[in-house]
């Protein structure tokens, strides 16, 4: 019975995100305020702000909560490939799962656009786990000779800057597909010529 | 006198455009209606719609006086100096530029939200300009021996989209310039060594 309180807190933060979400996807991220939320579940608004005190922290909640358990865009890809081929299926499936969630939420465009200041704890993970995999990627290319690059942490966070025109979501949310993955294959022939050459 | 009305017409022109910039400076891009421009010009909206038909038409047209002539972003960079050091001249004045246009005209950023898929013609002529310059650099480059590469207006196009990152409004509006300058150099060392390396 002592831990009662404890999760009851954690269900009320569930149930907030699940509305927030619904309520987002119906009437889109800048309509919906605090307060809407609150009286949607037949709470206070007090109540909702005691578990995310302003709409940016339920914004990065609710963005953890999409991108913390997206392993699958971080699965291994096939090393007996050569890196730059490791490389572009790594690009293509985050490409290709940003496009998905941008149709399937598309308050995702909104949200971005309105939080693009807030620096949300959510982006920073999420672009981090990206460099993580580039960065295990490239070191293989170098343990195997095919790359040369004295940091590659810091190379894989310029090939996370360059890759901005084909994930970041606000500048791919209105081209087509075609057209992004044929420059995701390009910036991918740039980024492997560069690292046979030391670029870093 | 017969070309009194044609002079009127393109003075009308010029006042409505005066007049959007200064009250999207005072209350943003989004507050402020066609019907807004027209009643502080002491004109009919239909009058304004006569010019343009639409706020995205009107967006373009602010854009086209802005960047049409900003001829000094595109003046000669200094060919004695290798191609690597021309780009990242170009960039960083790029760069500079971008980052003066965001701090003068706060709206600029609220606009190109909200005319993301307008797809103005004023933002593909200044793209299209920028490809160009950096297409010159990059045969310079071939033709000194310095780059390989089988297609330089592809290189061009590529180079473009990598630079997203530092030259985008919307990505570069949140980040400070010296985080913007060192990110310019490294990307400006990758695609350096990939020209180095036919990677077209």
């Amino acid at each position: 019975m002592a831990r009662r309180p404890r999760r009851k807190a954690e269900e009320t933060r569930e149930d907030i995100l699940s509305m927030a979400e619904t309520l987002f996807r119906q009437r889109g991220f800048v309509a919906v305020s605090i307060a809407d939320i609150a009286s949607s579940l037949h709470m206070s608004p007090a109540n909702v702000f005691k578990h995310f005190q302003s709409k940016a922290l339920l914004v990065d909640a609710i963005a953890e909560r999409h991108l913390g358990n997206a392993t699958e865009r971080f699965a291994a890809v096939d090393t007996s490939l050569p890196p730059k081929e490791q490389l572009l299926s790594f690009v293509l499936r985050l490409l290709d799962s940003h496009l998905q969630d941008i149709q399937q939420n598309p308050y995702i465009f909104e949200m971005v656009i309105s939080t693009i200041d807030a620096k949300l704890d959510a982006g920073h993970r999420y672009r981090e786990r990206i460099e993580q995999k580039l960065g295990e990627i490239i070191r293989e290319g170098v343990a195997e000779g095919n790359y040369h690059c004295d940091n590659t942490a810091v190379a894989a966070r310029t090939v996370a800057d360059v890759l901005a025109c084909v994930l970041h979501p606000i500048l791919i949310a209105k081209d087509d597909k075609n057209t992004l993955v044929h420059r995701a294959e390009k910036i991918v022939c740039f980024v492997d010529a560069a690292l046979q050459n030391n670029p870093c």
